[in-house]
């Protein structure tokens, strides 16, 4: 495998070696280790030291079932610190038959490309018939173009316009580009380097083909059974998707609801899995309740949601969106978030710091809470470039310094996704420690074994969780899958071991997870991060969740061991 | 002497006698050790927590000439870090008429109230006749309603909207409520609070008299006759203002020019010191170019700037305004900026963080440079709330966030006033050290005795201005009677001696200066900052000041011994 380091600033290119350390490493493994090496900690994220860099998990290629993911990451313009986003798929596949494990993009420029990468080298493309599209006309042309066959990403105008939401699309196994590198704002890295896109053409070019094809095809067999025979990935996940969770965190108090303000909201029923997926089936036409976003996915949490004609509206809806985009704007109509969830994708900005920037903005009342017609608005303004859409896509952090709210979702300048905090205790562990920022993939605690309202337990329940959610990114794993698979790292060695045909223990396995978070500790650090930025906005800890009596109340020495000048920063 | 201290959410209040180890500290010395002993680092600005601190300096009241300045501290909302911001007027004078050194404002509240403070105590009186008015116009209700006597401080549209650029207006000795605690959005703080005015009515009162008048004397005719004697406080600010420094920095490639692009400006000619000195000349009517702030300052650096007819546009117009609202957004011409600055002032705005924020808006295309219309039209949505204003009501660092741009002169959040720091290389350190973000009152080194191009002794002469801009911070001193005080540290204890009964030595009065440091650091160390945060802005080291071939240069971690992470934050 190879990297592929190319400059925007001069629109050349040259192709490395992976050196031999960093052969097992993909996805966020591999990106959080060359930002820690080669980014200037301090340097301005849009600046020319800043590096995009693009990665597919060690076992993206495989045909191991939600092994697609593909990681992006960089310096972040929304936390300031190190970010990896990553998202299912098939950008990263096409990537890795290439034969790139990463595509390195250094320097800045004014201008956008369309950076076209297929079996003989890369082209540089002036963009400009993309330029201020909606994602799914930008994609129209791209296959007019460069034929249906091809992967890319693509930024929306909100990373033309370098906005702190902006996020990078990638098409599912059917074309549709609804698959987002969502947070962080890397979308905007990509606008400060002139990338409107990249196409990664894959013809001609053969699959990536197991390296010890005996040892992988064994574990391959087993893994696939276990999907098949837990519930979770079997059933739930394939039935309600994510939505599935609304009625679980409804109950905990951990679903945000009029900018968190509470943990439950009266409508919850009106936008929970289940009525998703009656909704959905009752249309038919081209809806679907089960779908899968990266090929050969056996847990198809995906949906695409139909109006009621049965034309498509938007894929897909997830519990993120029915929590930020519907109860937390006080909003409890599926067919109203999925027009706010369409929208959102056509900008490519993230739904999650989108929703908790309009509620911010809600509760400083430039709109009120419901009002979905005035967040549309908001929305076309920010696709105008009109100050009220640049405050919101801004995100919520600076929409409460804009208006000076102080009860604002955030940690490290980033919106928390659909958990109270106060509700899942161990989330707000995550939030307050990763050094990704407030984000539940970097240490789900949901399943954790702990009661979720007791301050006890939740520091380790995080930690394992930040630990494992690291391999799974590294893997190019999806998360969904964790259920099933667990902790179940000998597998996961032999898989590897089987792909890239080295010797890859269950050890191995586990201290990339722990080494991500090192490097991301490392780099935060020097960045200027301390303690002092482990912890959640000053309300959570003062005001009780009207949901369920809670405050946030998990001893903040404990928590710290965790955090910026905790174990992994040393 | 008596601290006051205030419970805006209670609406109550208690006096303390000031502890014996504060009795010596005043000013910014006073306000620092009070937010650094009483203030949560990690608080948010706007809640609960957070403290306004108002206090006069140790020599306030005693009738030496340009020591009447009064500071308010917090935690500052622009910054994150420790604030102070001082101004001349009179308020501080009227404090200490009352029997306080310091009033401590706790709590927070969503109403808005006048806290009425006479010699009898406190009155609380809903303020809702004042909202939404201009300076001008509240400070005339004021007057109305308590009396052409008092003093105050008075927050404007802006702290209204807890804005990053709200300051604190204070009146003159004219009752003019022209003098500003502008910097680090402190009237954000007062609105929080629910203060929209504090009248400090001092009828029945006898002024502060010296406790030793023998040694007060001796020592008060020393620093007169210097002050007399010295050319730049008995003819350069006199005849010219700060203003005089245009032609100066102008030549330096440090005046701010179109957004910090440059450091020098083609109609520089149009807005010097000179310029300005001949136009209110001329024009005669109410305006003067020579006038105190302060009761019996001899130094009169002030002026009041008449239109054509002789009416007042606005006072003062300084160099800082000058340097931000003119050559920083191309703009040459004093009528325009006079008319800008009048805006600034009635909307209650720190004019140099307006100007910058305005100049990174120009650099982004929002208008462009030099179009004062679209300035002012900007100006009026900050006072009408519109999401443009808001922008720019947030201050520069949100401005580059908001449109995604990297060159934003900025440190710590805080815009840099009106010195390109490659033109005045140890301004540029003060800007990267100082506790206080970028501020040239932090640490002046324009009259070091250093190759201002040079990157020797930069931190030497910053670290030494640090130390003694704290000292006149603390004595209530102006600092442009430095020229002719200078270092003579002996006289300033006589001074304080006399004055407050006190045995005082030079040493004292130095280590007022190096603690005042060390409480600032030490509040940021905790509140997050690290040496990552003492940097200018990336392009500052990388793009040469066209007006002098000069990147910013100086040897960074000399520069950190004096930082977040140096000598004083130990």
């Amino acid at each position: 495998m190879k990297i592929l380091r190319i400059d925007m600033g001069q629109l050349s290119y040259q192709e490395e070696e992976v050196p031999a350390e960093l052969l097992a490493l993909g996805g966020r493994a591999l990106t959080s280790k060359l930002v820690h090496d080669e980014v200037p900690a301090t340097c301005h994220p849009l600046g020319p030291y800043n590096k995009l860099i693009m990665a597919n998990g060690v076992l993206t290629g495989s045909l191991v079932s939600s092994a697609e993911r593909s990681s992006i990451g960089g310096k972040s313009p929304l936390t300031g610190g190190i970010k990896e986003s990553n998202a299912g798929g098939i950008a990263g596949l096409k990537m890795g038959r290439l034969g790139y494990r990463a595509i390195i993009f250094e320097g800045i420029r004014d201008d956008f490309y369309t950076v076209y990468i297929n079996k003989d080298g890369v082209r540089f493309e002036r963009a400009d018939l993309l330029l201020g599209k909606r994602i799914s006309e930008a994609t129209n042309i791209l296959y007019q173009t460069y034929g249906k066959e091809i992967g890319f990403y693509l930024i929306g105008i909100s990373g033309e316009f370098k906005m702190n939401t902006a996020a990078i699309a990638n098409p599912d196994k059917d074309g549709s580009p609804t698959r987002f590198c969502g947070r962080g704002g890397l979308g905007a890295v990509a606008g400060s380097k002139g990338i409107k896109a990249v196409v990664l053409d894959d013809a001609g070019v053969e699959r990536n083909r197991p390296k010890d094809p005996e040892r992988f095809k064994e574990s391959m067999k087993m893994y696939t059974t276990w999907l098949r025979e837990t519930p979770g990935t079997a059933k739930v996940f394939p039935e309600l998707g994510t939505a599935g969770l609304v009625k679980t965190t409804n109950k905990l108090g951990a679903l945000p609801t009029r900018n968190f303000s509470t943990g439950s909201f009266e409508h919850y029923e009106a936008i929970s899995g289940e009525t998703l997926r009656e909704t959905i089936l009752e249309r038919g036409g081209e809806g679907t309740a089960t779908h899968a976003c990266m090929p050969g996915c056996l847990i198809r949490c995906s949906n695409i949601y139909p109006d009621e004609e049965g034309k498509t509206v938007t894929s897909p809806i997830e519990y993120e969106n029915i929590g930020l985009l519907g109860s937390n704007l006080g909003i409890g109509n599926l067919d109203q978030i999925a027009e706010l969830n369409r929208l959102c994708n056509e900008l490519a900005v993230d739904t999650i710091e989108i929703g908790a920037a309009l509620g911010v903005a809600m509760d400083a009342g430039v709109i009120s809470f419901g009002d979905v017609e005035g967040a549309k608005s908001i929305l076309l303004d920010l696709e105008a470039g009109k100050p009220l859409g640049r405050i919101i896509g801004g995100g919520a952090a600076l929409v409460g310094k804009i208006y000076g709210i102080r009860r604002v979702p955030v940690v490290k300048g980033q919106s928390m996704p659909a958990y109270d905090p106060r509700g899942i205790k161990g989330l707000g562990v995550t939030y307050a420690t990763s050094p990704q920022g407030a984000d539940h993939t970097a240490g789900q605690t949901i399943r954790a074994q702990v009661d979720h309202h007791s301050p006890e337990g939740q520091v380790e329940a995080s930690r394992q969780a930040q630990e494992v959610n690291a391999i799974y990114d590294g893997l190019g794993l999806c998360y969904f899958s964790a259920s099933a698979v667990a902790g179940r790292f000998e597998v996961m060695a032999q898989l590897v071991s089987g792909y890239i045909g080295m010797d890859i223990t269950a050890e191995d396995i586990k201290n990339m997870g722990r080494l991500t978070l090192k490097w991301e500790h490392q780099f935060n650090r020097k960045a200027g991060f301390t303690k002092a930025d482990d912890r959640l906005p000053e309300h959570f800890y003062i005001e009780e969740n009207p949901a369920n009596g809670q405050v946030f109340d998990v001893n903040q020495e404990e928590l710290e061991t965790i955090g910026a000048e905790g174990e992994y920063a040393r």
